[in-house]
């Protein structure tokens, strides 16, 4: 649960990095930036900030923006009825992104999950995004995310989002916020 | 057909709109750019420059660059075999585009097509886009779009690539560029 309060100064601050990133978002848009903490109380180390510019039927594009040291939790976009599964590519426009997926563990990763639901973030192959970089999720793929001190501002590329059937490693989240 | 020497010419100028849109390209990428006259030889009129950022079997996302009034021909993007055929989203983020689309013609257009091919720009339903703005073309609709007096950057979503695919109005053109 967010708070409208919590809500409101977190989107200033979503603008602020939308603004340092100069990416131009309608007036229109700005009524649209979603706040997600999956139901955790933790915004602030866990959760994620979207604008989603279009998902139609067959692709999705958003703009993804952290806050320094957010960290989105691991979860993963299986197949269901006809559609194959979200593939999705992340490219950073804006500061550094901790990327882990499935695979060969990283040494020393540069980035470590937040207190709140470490158990819950098993894949440890780390990849590093800078402005400019990007990589590209395969369908069904274990994933999380973290942004680095400065924050982080990413362009998601997408087949269509159905974010209902995204599944979370951590049993107690809830991908749809609730603002009270 | 492009010089060698007009594709380094213009692959600065394209470098130098990215970063006035402040946005951040690998190195590997510069050597991505397409700069492409479809075969018309006019490229600061008849032009486009574009940087593919991912093409995969399902999505597709690049970058579009736009000299001062410079203008993509009309096209559209047909279905094939089992391909539903490309639709495209287009994301203006620096500049201004004069996108024109099939539908009602606009009385007062405020953006010409270029001279040479003229009469092969037959649709004049113009859509203006200022950075945040976007337009989603449906499969298979003609359109051609033209830069304001200070270039462009869109940002494009779409389902796949099949750019030998695409339908131009003037049947001289060629998409495939030829650099000599
Ligand atoms: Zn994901
Ligand atoms: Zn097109």
């Amino acid at each position: 649960m967010i708070s409208k309060k919590q809500f409101e100064e977190i989107k200033e601050k979503v603008l602020g990095y939308l603004a340092q990133a100069n990416i131009a978002v309608t007036k229109e848009e700005i009524d649209l930036i979603e706040v997600a903490d999956f139901g955790l109380n933790d915004i602030y180390n866990n959760g994620l900030q979207l604008l989603e510019y279009v998902n139609t039927s067959r692709v999705c594009a958003k703009e993804l923006v952290m806050l320094p040291g957010q960290t989105c939790p691991e979860h993963r976009h299986p197949p269901f009825g006809d559609y194959r599964g979200k593939e999705e590519t992340f490219r950073c426009r804006y500061g550094k992104v901790h990327l882990f997926v499935e695979g060969e563990a990283t040494t020393h990763p540069q980035a470590q999950p937040p207190e709140k639901g470490k158990k819950y973030f098993t894949v440890q192959h780390e990849i590093i995004l800078h402005p400019g970089d990007q990589y590209t999720i395969p369908v069904d793929t274990l994933h999380w995310f973290k942004a680095g001190e400065n924050g982080a501002v990413i362009t998601e590329f997408s087949t269509t989002s159905y974010d209902d059937y995204d599944i979370f490693t951590n049993p107690e989240i809830k991908r749809i916020p609730v603002v009270e």
